[in-house]
Order: structure tokens, then C-alpha cells, then sequence
């Protein structure tokens, strides 16, 4: 809870020279924007997979929709989680922009829970761009006939899906490597 | 490039009071340990998945080997550059335990690399994952049929492997924690 007669100048009690020569470099913006692009990323791939689904009459109507596989529903799962995250950090990065004060502790923060959503998407594209393997070549040594050639609308959207969420797991680990360097930087030589 | 005439004696020139406050924390110790674990991990999930072979005589012999599926090759070949870069980054931290003014340069070195290590690691845990949970359940949407009831020892096999490659993401992400904590505790407040 903050005191009710806060000091008004700050600036002045606290000489600004001290904490001037560890600033160290500023990338938030940077960080906005990549921040931005995982959540472009996020929403497109989850669009994506979702609207893919198609029947085909072969020759009794058989859908191909997203969840009938575990593998795609952990990868919705996993993206809507990373999409929501990157709106909350987005802010979290401008408030940064504002309050240069908080910012070493936020990098810390964020190369925490990137660590972590790293982890999940890139997991998620794993197993969604594994099973989308099979689906497209198949696997005779156990009989599991390739797909792709039926479903193809699709496997396009599943295609492009992963695609997406591959491009918004290298931005996730582009965002660790400006957090670790913005910090980096702020250590005394 | 280095001047010729380096000075000798850097130690006394620079006196080390000025580096004290900031010396931050010391984890390489518990990195080492993390990094060790995390080759364990690698050579444990590779070796599992290797010596899974299994052939069933259904009538003719029909053999289940990990690399059939482009899924566990690529999950082989994800945790043996783990593994070697385990190593790699073990002898790092012991280097750098010796020698304390090398720290904060390879703790940003170590999230970096980790970084990448752990996208790797996670999407071949994931990959894997997806393919052998449609072994074990199939999916009957588009004739999947599961294999893991004929081939139990191989799934078995499988199964721990990709269980050891999730500890070893764990661990990894564990690795970007301790090193951005690290990292943290030497900015000036």
C-alpha cells in the first residue's frame, strides 16, 4: 500500500547520474512489436486449423475436423494460451516503455514466462506438425493410409497452421534472446 | 584485435571492490548439476528409443524400428545434439565456476543457446509424443489403426523415451530460469 504523502520529487532526492551508466540498451519497442507478431501469429494459426474443416462423401459423408485429433486440440489449446499471453505481455512491454524503472525486473519476468510459453508452443507445433506428417505421407509399416490426398482444403489450413505457429515460436525465442541481452547489458562491466 | 603489450597484472589495476556489490548470485554450482541432468536425460531418451526394436511374427515377421517414422528420427537426432550440447555447456559452467569474471558474460551465452536448445528439445518431445499417442489409440476418424497392442515392447520404449525428453525440456527451461535469476541479481539496483 503506498503512503498517502508521497514525496513529489523523486527525481531530484535521487540523482539520476548513479543508475545512468548500467541503463543499458533499450529494445522495448522492439519487444512490442515481436510481442505484437506472436499474437498476430497465435490468432492466425488458431483461425486457421479451426475453419479447415471439410466433408467429403466417400461415399457416406465423413468430416475432417480439427477435433477428432488430440494432437490439433492441444495445439489450439496451446496457441490460444500463447495468443492470450502475448496481449497481457504487450501491455506489460508499454507500461515498460513509460516506466523505465521497472523494467529490469520485468525483463527478468519475461524471460521467465517466454521460457515457459516457448516450451508450450513449441511443443504444440511438434505434435500438431508430426501427426500433420502422416497425414500427408502416411506410414505403411503400420498401415496408416496418408490423408492429405482426400482432405486436402484440410490439410492446407493444418499446413499453414503450423507454419504459423513454427514462425511464432522463433519470434518467442527472439523475444528471450532481446530480454537476456537487454538484461545483459545492464550488468556493470 | 588484442594490443600486443597486454598488461599483466589486470587484477591490481582494477581493484574487485567496485565488482563486489554486484556480484550477484552464484548458481553454477546447481547449473552444473541441471546440465548433467539434462545429458542424462538426452542419452537416457535416445539409447530407450534405440534399443526398442521389436519384430512380431504377424504371419510373416514384420519388425517395428524407430526409424520407420520421420517423427522419431527427428526426435533422436533433437536429443543427441541435446546431449552433446549438455556436455559442451557442463564444461562451460565449470570453467566458469573457476573463473568468476567470465560469469556474466556466459550467463547471457547460457539463456541464448538454452533458448534455442529448449525449442528443439520441446518440439521433438512433441513431435514424438503426437505420433506415438496415435500408436496407442489410434484414430478411428481415418483408419489409424493402434499399434501399441501388438507392439507393446517398442511402444513401452517409446513411451519412456518421450517421458525422459519431457523431464529433459523441463530441466532446460529450469536452466534458462537459473541463469536469468543470475543474471538479474548482478543489475544495480
Amino acid at each position: 500500500m503506498a503512503s498517502t504523502d508521497k514525496p513529489v520529487d523523486t527525481e531530484y532526492s535521487r540523482p539520476t547520474s548513479s543508475a545512468q551508466p548500467h541503463a543499458g540498451v533499450d529494445l522495448f519497442k522492439f519487444d512490442v512489436i515481436l510481442r505484437f507478431l506472436l499474437f498476430a501469429a497465435s490468432l492466425v494459426s488458431v483461425v486457421v486449423i479451426v475453419t479447415g474443416n471439410e466433408t467429403k462423401f466417400l461415399p457416406m459423408p465423413r468430416p475432417a475436423k480439427f477435433r477428432y485429433s488430440p494432437a490439433f486440440v492441444y495445439f489450439v489449446a496451446a496457441l490460444s494460451v500463447a495468443g492470450l499471453y502475448s496481449i497481457i505481455t504487450t501491455f506489460a512491454s508499454l507500461y515498460a516503455i513509460k516506466n523505465p524503472a521497472v523494467r529490469a525486473k520485468l525483463l527478468l519476468h519475461f524471460i521467465l514466462w517466454d521460457a515457459l510459453i516457448l516450451g508450450i508452443i513449441a511443443s504444440a507445433t511438434g505434435t500438431a506438425g508430426g501427426v500433420a506428417y502422416v497425414g500427408l505421407k502416411g506410414n505403411k509399416h503400420v498401415n496408416w493410409n496418408k490423408i492429405c490426398n482426400v482432405y486436402d482444403k484440410f490439410c492446407r489450413h493444418v499446413g499453414a497452421s503450423v507454419a504459423v505457429a513454427l514462425f511464432g515460436s522463433v519470434v518467442t525465442v527472439l523475444l528471450i534472446w532481446i530480454s537476456a541481452y537487454s538484461l545483459h547489458s545492464r550488468v556493470p562491466k
